[in-house]
């Protein structure tokens, strides 16, 4: 419930209004010992080795910093020089929502259509082969998100079809995982922690949309990409000094799956919230699997739910309807998905 | 203590190697309700309330960012056209510490000679005069730390003088704060926020050196200096989407001075080891009235102390001697600073 | 006609193919005296007097820099704060054919439909108000060319429209004249120089695909912009020492209007070929009424003219044809428009 | 002779004050054929292969561009990670006298003392050492100009050592050539073209101060460093449409040691300056050999002198004494040296 200038109301606008889950905050009130400064740390080491153990992958380096946008800005610009671009679906969260973060490091986004959120390879073909010379960016890393930024998620065999489009070309893939637990369990998933590290150069996994007080685990694979990386963290910003405040929130949240259980939660709440408005003949814009939902409602009903609700209106459609977008976390309540759908007639 | 490879060895080497005082982790167990994100929420504006009376200024901004590197190069990035410079002490932390952070954003430093980590206003006019085309970059910003990075603090009588000398070549006045707690309640100390405030264009009040998890509050007291400046945070990745987990341990800091006491033992801590040490007749590199001290001693006594302690080497100097660092922080006990006196004969 | 590894071609590729004319070459071989270096010489102040009288606007500036892409780099990272952003057709030079440029100083291009390589007034808004908070840039500058890279140029009741549009939104409107001249002199133009000083916050006149060596002027019509801009233009190296050699060649090119005399036989040589080529029953991509034509051509007329003639093949059509490009320029002959019409039969 | 607001004075201000040398001139006229664009015509394929004559090597590569500053900022761009920085003498041209061009592409240089304008092995090593881990950025790059500008050169034996450093940290070396050939032609000169293709990464050879309307060749040796280089050419904006315009002035430049004989001359005028304010006891400031001199003089004979001549003031000295730059160029007339010394009594 946010408790707003007037009235109690609950809020539906993201996964990210709630503290952190009760295991990671114990993680913090037990640190009583001292640790190393800047994520040379035992708990950033053992971040480390948990990911390893996850994707089978023992040559792989990980490293925790505070937030998506950094992540993102910091590896792209880490690995691609001055004149390289990435190639982005237009839905994409750097190419939109991240107030020209990746070409303030220089570097252009080449945005391109996509279907429900995704890319496909022979979009990222096309693009490749339209650059022809020096005159235009070099097409050199391919950007995509899952879940997506609309609650889609990307199949085994797409991302097969990238990996090989990207082998064709020298392409560099990276995968923005901020709701990467939320794919993972998802009903139509079927990708894997180890197959996602044998087809990407480098994904993050997300801390902070899942229950963390905040934190993302860059993983970076291909170890070419890794040489020299924490001067470029350093010199971006994103080198905490207490690193270990991140680490032993993710070891609790690696340990036991707890994350899995957490992305869990927000989906299941978010599918139970959509069937509901399938039920009410309600349409949806994008065919959510994940935590973000995308109901196509009047501007009436609209009017109506944010006298108790908070949400984002997305789009405009035709006939008085508008795109909103209700997103369910790890803490979000059965009641409140509920109320939500009771209030719909 | 730090759990090291085999043996438990106590760190002296940073004021950010524990976790966080109990009341800051509190008000995070105890963050139940929904918040808005991106700062937007209710706890990040109190801060601002909060700054505002402790400064006796209620039109300046705050901005909580998650670390001192991320402020420094996010304010000094978005105030600077791109020929103009900065003006900082040749042991400023931008000059050296920072891997290269602001001329990332393009901007040159030009790093001036300094007593014992202090700029004075002769140095700055100085620079400005040699600076007369455009052939070369232009002036614009003073940067200073307070406390330094050797421990020392700027007086009321210097800051004034800095401050003329701003104004009289239109250059912006910017202190960094990582340890400005530090610095008011040091005993030489003639500073306090509503002077600092009255003095500087922007400073920042730092949160990770003295007890939180993580956290610097940046203050722009010049109004100008703050039109679209939240675009700038989101753009190079420091816009928490939990805002308020950083506002509210900045809550519990302010409140009933907390953030003094921290740091009031911090340096309480690293001045009774000063005094201990210069009983022993060992020098100072620096005259260091905060947490911070630099004794220059022999290589023997370096290698004998490294058994049981964690400290940094700082520079060489002659006849096998080296100046060192040790470092007190809030959570220091008065143990620890005895039991390294204990080792020197 | 460009010497081949083996034979003798004649090239439409560009309108840069040539080198001076001799009216501007003269200046150069007349160049005795001695001048100040950096664009201080009075060569340099003659060309912003007569850019002044051409335009009826006594308190603009101009500025010589050496080519088109570096003339757009650097007004753009002038005037634009780093979360700003450029609106751009996305057909336009920036947004395609500069090597990402632009971003390359920081700054997204927002690309936007465009038609017959024109941005109009409906777009521009729509781009505005998609736009609405600090999660994405901040729309701040309308880039556009004329005429554009497809030939066309803009009317006066475009620009005018385009101008209250930017008026509205605070935008700043700027105008790529590499082809200005071609404009200007086309048959359906209704601009003048005077209107676009008054429309546009700047512009910059073409030399190099006009009959100069190299050299653009860029134009600030706004006195705020022009502030410091010596500063960029030196940072970014467009500041030549030698300027005066452009400002001569552009003193022969202003007097008498040659620089329309130069444009008016590339447009009519062009036009010539368009009209011939549809006198054939070819069709047009574009319609372009200055000195670059589009037809679209079957792949076997392109083999057989390839072995004459030099010219780029743009895009792919349907059943087996490309659409090319025939670029006449201030030294095309009659002769050579002739004999390529003679090809087709 | 400069003609000025009311007087003709003569200029030692700089050695671009006059136009082309007229066996240059005469390539640009005699210009009549068509060419290929962006520098893939056979003008520029020939000076290459002069280069590649001239050093005995024949798998560099080279690319003109229009000037210094743009060739400097192009190159280190291109080859350094964001990280990376440059080691250069504090009398450095890019650390002084262009704008901050390098920080503008992110890099810190690292300005270090210097004796008369050089750098030394010891300082390098000296840098690199300092510069230990991920806080600090990563030096890689040692930036060195021969002519220097203060007029001195580089020996034999200095650049060898500094090669040596070189390779013991996997620097690369990179010297600025803007007055090369006047280094090439000192009397104290035992460097040539072969050996500094040896020792260097890369290099340039001035064309602007020598005699050319305007250009610089750079000379990439080191063939990795050349892996897509014309895209950050195009980038930064250095690449001309008509390339060839520059390629042509070099052929004449480099035909019969034309570039050598130009800088003779300068050198020889300057020289004979020197010469003569010693024989009057006048004392210099630096031990030039080339076409730079740098004497000591009373601020009364400066102002006698500037009745009559254009020169720049460098320097302050005690005793009322400033230290002045006089600068003689390929077109300097002994008759303007005779003048000068005889305004000296």
């Amino acid at each position: 419930m946010i408790n707003g200038d007037d009235i109690m109301i609950y809020s539906f606008a993201n996964d990210y209004s709630e503290g952190a889950h009760p295991k990671v905050l114990e993680t913090l009130v037990n640190l009583k010992e001292q640790n190393k400064g800047y994520g040379l740390d035992k708990h950033s080491k053992n971040v480390q080795t948990l990911i390893r153990k996850l994707t089978k992958n023992n040559r792989l380096h990980t490293h925790i910093l505070p937030g998506g946008t950094i992540v993102n800005l910091t590896f792209i610009a880490a690995v691609l020089r001055p004149f390289e671009a990435v190639i982005s679906p237009d839905t994409g969260h750097i190419a939109v929502h991240e107030t020209g973060a990746i070409e303030a490091t220089g570097h252009k986004i080449i945005a391109c259509p996509s279907t429900n959120g995704k890319l496909d390879a022979e979009t990222i073909e096309k693009v490749v082969l339209e650059h022809t010379d020096e005159h235009m960016v070099k097409p050199k890393m391919v950007f995509i998100s899952s879940a997506t930024e609309v609650g889609t998620i990307y199949y085994k065999d797409e991302l097969i079809k990238i990996r090989e489009i990207c082998d064709k070309y020298q392409l560099l893939l990276y995968l923005d995982g901020a709701r990467l637990a939320n794919a993972l369990v998802a009903e139509d998933n079927d990708l894997d922690l180890v197959t996602i590290a044998e087809l990407c150069d480098a994904f993050y996994l997300g801390g902070t949309k899942n229950g963390l007080l905040f934190g993302e685990i860059l993983v970076i694979i291909n170890p070419k990409l890794n040489e020299d990386f924490r001067f470029m963290i350093k010199q971006r910003g994103g080198l905490s000094a207490k690193g270990f405040v991140a680490a032993v929130q993710f070891e609790a949240f690696l340990k036991d799956d707890l994350y899995l259980d957490l992305a869990r939660n927000a989906n299941e709440m978010a599918q139970k919230l959509q069937k509901g408005l399938l039920a009410k003949n309600l349409e949806m814009a994008y065919p959510s699997s994940t935590n973000q939902i995308f109901p196509i409602l009047s501007d009436e009903l609209i009017a109506k739910l944010q006298k108790k609700f908070l949400f984002n209106i997305q789009e405009k459609k035709p006939n008085n309807k508008h795109v909103v977008r209700f997103v369910c976390s790890w803490a979000t309540k059965e009641k409140a998905v509920e109320a939500l759908l009771k209030e719909i007639s």
